[in-house]
C-alpha cells in the first residue's frame, strides 16, 4: 500500500488544481460526480456517528480507518460544483455560485475539521473522537442548511 | 495537502481490513457505494482515454493528475461486493460470488495496472502513457465481460 502515498499526495493536489470545468463533459456528469461522493462520505460519517452516540461500541480501530477514508474523499465532491450545475436533479442551491466565497470557506471548514478527527481517531480517546465526530457534523449541517435543498 | 500522506496510506489499509459485511447497513448501501465509486472512476479514466486516444490534446499535468486521483480510488469498490447483494438495482452477475477468488484476482489486476498508468503518467512520456491506458481499459472490460451484465 506504500506506493499510494505519493499517489495521493499528487491526487490532492489535482482535485485543488484542475480547471473544474473541463473536468466534466455534460453538466449531468458533474451532478452525479458530486452526488457519488456525498453519498460514499455520508457512509463513512455514518459509522463513525453509530460509534459516537453509541448505538454501535467503539473500536478504536474501526474510527482511525473510517476518519482516514473520510480525511481523502472530503477533498473530492467540491470541483464538481461547476457553473451551470445548478439545475437538473440537484438539490443545490443557487446561493452556492451567488456566494461561492462563502461556499469555498465552508467546504474548507468540513476539511479541517475531518483532519482534526483523523488526529483524534488515532489519539484512540473516546472523548476526543465523540467531540471531534460532532464538529464534523456541525459542519456537514452547516453546509446541507444554507446550501442544500430538503429532499422532496 | 502533505497531511493527506499518512491519511491515505492508512485509508488503503483500511480498505483492504475492514470486515466487508460489517460496513453497510443495507444490501442497497453496499451497491450504491460500488456504484458511486464505479461511477467516479469511470468520470476518471474518460479524461484519459480521451488524452490517449488523441481526441483531447495530451497534457501531461492532466494525465498524471487524473491517474493519480484513479490510483486512490480504485481501491475503494470491491469491499462493497458483500455477501447478498447480488439482487436489486445491480448489474453484478452471480458469477462474483460463485469465484470470488477469480473476481478479486480481476480487481488486483486491475489496481495494479493503474499503478503502472499513473507511474507512465509521471513519464510524461505519451507513447508510455497511451499504452498504460490500454492496459488499464483492458482490465475494466475483463472484468465487466465477465461479471456485469449488460446495461437495459
Amino acid at each position: 500500500m506504500k506506493r499510494l502515498v505519493p499517489a495521493i499526495a499528487l491526487a490532492a493536489g489535482a482535485l485543488a488544481a484542475l480547471p473544474a470545468a473541463a473536468q466534466f463533459q455534460k453538466p449531468e456528469d458533474a451532478v452525479r460526480y458530486r452526488q457519488s461522493v456525498m453519498f460514499l462520505q455520508g457512509q463513512h460519517m455514518a459509522r463513525l456517528g453509530a460509534m459516537a452516540s453509541g448505538r454501535v461500541p467503539f473500536d478504536a480501530k474501526v474510527a482511525q480507518e473510517n476518519a482516514a477514508i473520510l480525511d481523502v474523499i472530503d477533498h473530492m465532491p467540491f470541483v464538481a460544483f461547476v457553473d451551470g450545475t445548478d439545475k437538473g436533479n440537484t438539490r443545490a442551491r443557487p446561493e452556492i455560485w451567488a456566494e461561492r466565497a462563502k461556499f469555498d470557506a465552508a467546504a474548507a471548514k468540513l476539511q479541517d475539521e475531518v483532519a482534526k478527527l483523523n488526529v483524534a481517531a488515532k489519539s484512540g480517546n473516546f472523548d476526543q473522537f465523540k467531540a471531534a465526530v460532532g464538529a464534523v457534523g456541525a459542519a456537514c449541517k452547516a453546509c446541507h442548511d444554507s446550501y442544500q435543498r430538503p429532499a422532496n
